[in-house]
């Protein structure tokens, strides 16, 4: 199970760290993170970065494809080079799969019109530019098409996603051995549960709001 | 607020990238990944590489220290350059934290005897063997030292710290910005949960069985 992670300029480390975590346990997986250059890939935070081992033109047919978000997202949905692996790493892939505003990638390479998808709360409206049906579920599944809401939902769709490749006994010892058994501190982690005042600022301040 | 992540050879990723994620979004937070020699580190699969920034000899006092864990962490609890780092930094930091197994290093440090302290499930009761007092909680606070159960915890413990930093307020803004409302799709991230035949297998599996 040949699984590809793409990076790019300003990507989310842990859209991408997230479903890592969890598909590399599948079994037999051979993962890799991929770019338009091999080399080290800098987070939104300037703080982090993350080696491509391969370039995409070396990967050209991952089983599994996995686009993270972040604010470098925006370039890349007119990024012709990239958009054009997209299109032809999902002829053969056997899960097209996106975290947060990876889906916008997705979409921008026209993967997912007339499909029902989710992406960063923030940016569920703007999903419906390209003939997308954004919904509100965590991590939405659309046959082969497996989009994840913000950030941290990237972990949620990577154990679904060994569920639904190794059987949820193999899904269920990943779990155990990652303790993800999580406890947030707060709940605040939608739109619906968090202070509304909050909400409405992100909303303002989003770099979706102009758009 | 000077954050340092400590990175070594076969680290486990999401420990790392789970509090950074959280910790990054401080007010005024200046995080580095710090190790022995910087460059690329990499994790445990071999399947991904983080950099470090700085080294550990540049970075000498941050005011938060977070220690991942990993089977690489077995080897590091015998680096007395890593262990002597640890412990200068220490003796200035305003916290000192750990995710799954780091906690064995900052035990092998001296620095959790005779504090309550938690690791990775299967290192609970090799913890004891440095006189520090395991507890099943998912994020231990004892005084400034903040431990975390395994892997996934440390997005627990990052948010935890974020909202004793800077206030409930902020905490929460940072949870839904990172949209961390968890919808695990199955209930085996603790021993207490999971299947008893997968907690044994793994316990006799484990590396701390024959220790």
């Amino acid at each position: 199970m040949r699984i590809a992670i793409v990076l790019f300029d300003r990507f989310t480390a842990l859209d991408a760290v997230g479903p890592y975590e969890m598909l590399v346990r599948l079994p037999d997986a051979e993962l890799v993170f991929v770019a338009e250059e091999s080399g080290p890939v800098r987070s939104d935070t300037g703080a982090l970065a993350l080696t491509a081992d391969r370039t995409l033109a070396e990967v050209p047919d991952p089983d599994i494809l996995v686009v993270p978000g972040g604010p470098g997202q925006l370039d890349q949905m007119e990024n012709e080079t990239l958009l054009a692996w997209l299109r032809a790493a999902d002829r053969t892939s056997a899960w097209t799969t996106s975290v947060c505003t990876g889906s916008l990638l997705l979409a921008s390479a026209g993967l997912l019109e007339g499909r029902r998808a989710t992406t960063h709360w923030l940016g569920l409206e703007y999903l419906k530019r390209f003939g997308a049906e954004p919904t509100g579920e965590r991590v939405v599944i659309d046959g082969k098409y497996v989009t994840a809401a913000g950030v941290s939902a990237g972990i949620d769709m990577g154990l679904t996603l060994v569920g639904r490749i190794a059987g949820d006994e193999h899904a269920r010892a990943v779990q155990l051995l990652t303790e993800y058994d999580p406890r947030p501190p707060y709940d605040a982690g939608a739109p619906h549960k968090a202070p509304a005042h909050l909400v409405e600022e992100f909303r303002t301040s989003s770099r979706f709001a102009v758009e």
